[in-house]
């Protein structure tokens, strides 16, 4: 892992993935939600905002800790981003069931989800209600990547692959890349 | 093109492409820019939220006229995406060196951009300043997209190029699918 400057932790959303989101539980034991309804919003200051359901147990730990840390997981975790995306952690210890290890964050309580392919560690400055969402509006404060995996500061979807959400059941991922003439 | 129902349109948005955003400038000559931060935020009410610097042009004529179009370009667009993306409609007129056709919406003034994959008419709810961005949130009235490049309301990638931005010059887009073993 390499730190990445938080400024430009933004490209590690593009293409923009399906991410992992880790809440800490009464008793600092992680939870883990999926989410795909997540964007960067400004390089400088380095920010992120993410929709929610407000019935999440997640929301509720996030409003509690102010604080967050996004996992970018490539496709090997399929499997375990769709459980953590249709699971609640409310009455049972998803990290425990998805086997997740942890490993901890300098900046924040809440800990990062071993053998991800890069990290945002957030902190959240404010929500927007809409309708029965809220959309969480967090800083940046810390940042790390897989550095075999980047290549200036941009993914290498050679080797990197960053798992995508098209809807339902169903995933994939980007390999080709392709530039403007012009 | 099909019409959507709205309440179906945030797959229109996964995986998550880069956009052209459509607004009025005065006289209703159309303006358009390239943005990648914008992510479905919910789906009952649907809305949208998108981030964008408050110096940009576009930002002015959607402040003004309180709707704007996403438009979800193919791979076929990136030059145009690339131009729309770099240079400011304020002193050239950017429809036109981009050689784009318009489409007229039903519901809004502001029309589509002609042979785009799908569309998006929104109407501007709230703004969320943070830093020199503001995240627009904006709720989706209309939407429509290319009947021969939907399966169930998601794309099929073997025919639809959505494309992605990776970062500066590059740009990707999704082909394979994955699902779930359990």
């Amino acid at each position: 892992m390499i730190e990445v400057d938080v400024e430009e932790a933004y490209l590690l959303l593009h293409p923009r993935p399906v991410v992992l989101v880790v809440s800490l539980r009464e008793g600092d034991s992680p939870n883990v939600m999926a989410c795909s309804w997540i964007t960067p919003v400004s390089e400088e200051p380095p920010y992120i905002a993410l929709a929610m359901w407000r019935e999440n147990y997640s929301y509720q730990l996030i409003m509690r800790n102010k604080e967050f840390t996004v996992n970018i997981p490539g496709c090997e975790h399929v499997n375990q981003v769709w459980i953590a995306g249709t699971r609640s952690g409310r009455k049972v210890d998803k990290a425990k069931i998805l086997g997740f290890k942890f490993i901890k964050s300098s900046k924040l309580k809440t800990p990062y989800i071993d053998g991800c392919l890069a990290y945002l560690g957030c902190r959240l400055d404010k929500t927007v209600d809409i309708g029965e969402i809220s959309l969480m509006i967090a800083e940046i404060v810390e940042a790390k990547a897989r550095k075999d995996l980047l290549v200036r500061g941009k993914w290498n979807l050679k080797k990197a692959k960053v798992l995508q959400h098209l809807g339902g059941k169903v995933f994939t991922y980007s390999e080709k890349t392709l530039w403007p003439s012009k």
